[in-house]
């Protein structure tokens, strides 16, 4: 099975190997996986960045536990939910999916405002949590196409998403960085290539009923 | 590319054929995509339930939106998150990591001890959020295993979690309903087949910097 075997050859990159790029139709490609992301209504409620600029990764790099991937891999893919579900972003994905399965837009203006409705529901906190947790499915999505593609991928968690924001203007975007990925090929002294994997038992992660 | 292909294969399937179950011997290669899901530290800080029973579905699709895939597909599969993160979980992961990787466990206590303080830098609702968030990696991967064997599926988030946590006995077990996939096949009859995805556009889902 592909995925399994792809899976299997992945591991979290900690030296990449600078002198090898990520191509265009890789780029391309792995975007692709990301738009085609599932996410809670189909909403999408996040914004990808793919940072190559080597002085703005230079900035990044203290604010990221001083991981050297920041500077060294081909591209830093930044993930960042938007703060809050407007009406508007509502509007919007309503207005898309009428145009895009050419159905009648007063037909679906009901399903615009239950969704409204829903998240009314949630408290700030449950909203920010939900927000945040459908980059993981882009996430997901973007180490599978790597792994696929044989790129290399680090996810990872360790930066001060604030520092972020700050560096990248994300807050007057009315985003915040959520969770990171330096994507490119691994460096042959890598010290953790071929290191076993850490999963936790099936009979612990499981159960049947 | 395949995972491309599977993704624009897969949609949220609407309308399970109930005549069809998925085998065991995809049942245990999905699971093999859910271990091997990335997570935080590698933690895996969730257990996923695969609910067969008829009676406990009958149960759950009340507070399930009255969802009818609850009851008609072949498993249900329920993801839940920890509620905490125990000295004792991160203690079990370094044990385990020193175990298969046939390291010093002395080595590694200081990899531990920076996990938990790290862990104890967050708020409660941040730490709930970092937990919940895990899980959606996982369903990524069983989404991604599901379309690579063709089996159908739905992401879940309408259901009640306070519910779901009540019928299934959660709490007792520290744990908590995140999100939820039925998964099986989907019936020929389902009006959704063939509907154009919605997904936000590129330029409006990336920026290269």
């Amino acid at each position: 099975m592909e995925l399994l075997k792809n899976l299997n050859w992945r591991y979290a990159t900690k030296k990449f190997d600078t002198s090898k790029k990520v191509s265009d139709v890789n780029l391309n490609k792995l975007k692709e996986a990301i738009q085609l992301s599932v996410s809670s209504y189909g909403l999408q409620l996040y914004k990808v960045l793919i940072i190559e600029d080597p002085a703005i990764r230079e900035k990044l790099k203290p604010v990221s536990w001083n991981q050297s991937q920041i500077t060294d891999a081909s591209h830093l893919f930044v993930f960042c939910n938007y703060t809050d579900a407007t009406p508007e972003a509502i509007d919007a994905f309503i207005k898309q999916t009428a145009e895009t399965r050419d159905l009648d837009l007063d037909r679906l203006n009901g399903y615009g405002d239950f969704i409204k409705e829903k998240l009314q529901e949630k408290t700030p906190e449950e909203k920010t949590s939900w927000l945040k947790a459908q980059t993981y499915l882009a996430l997901g999505n973007l180490l599978n196409a790597c792994a696929e593609l044989k790129i290399d991928a680090c996810p990872m968690e360790g930066f001060e998403p604030e520092a972020y924001n700050k560096i990248l203007g994300l807050n007057e975007q009315g985003l915040n960085a959520t969770v990171i990925a330096p994507i490119g090929y691994r460096h042959k002294d890598d010290h953790t290539i071929g290191q076993l994997k850490v999963r936790r038992p099936k009979e612990a992660l499981f159960e049947t009923i």
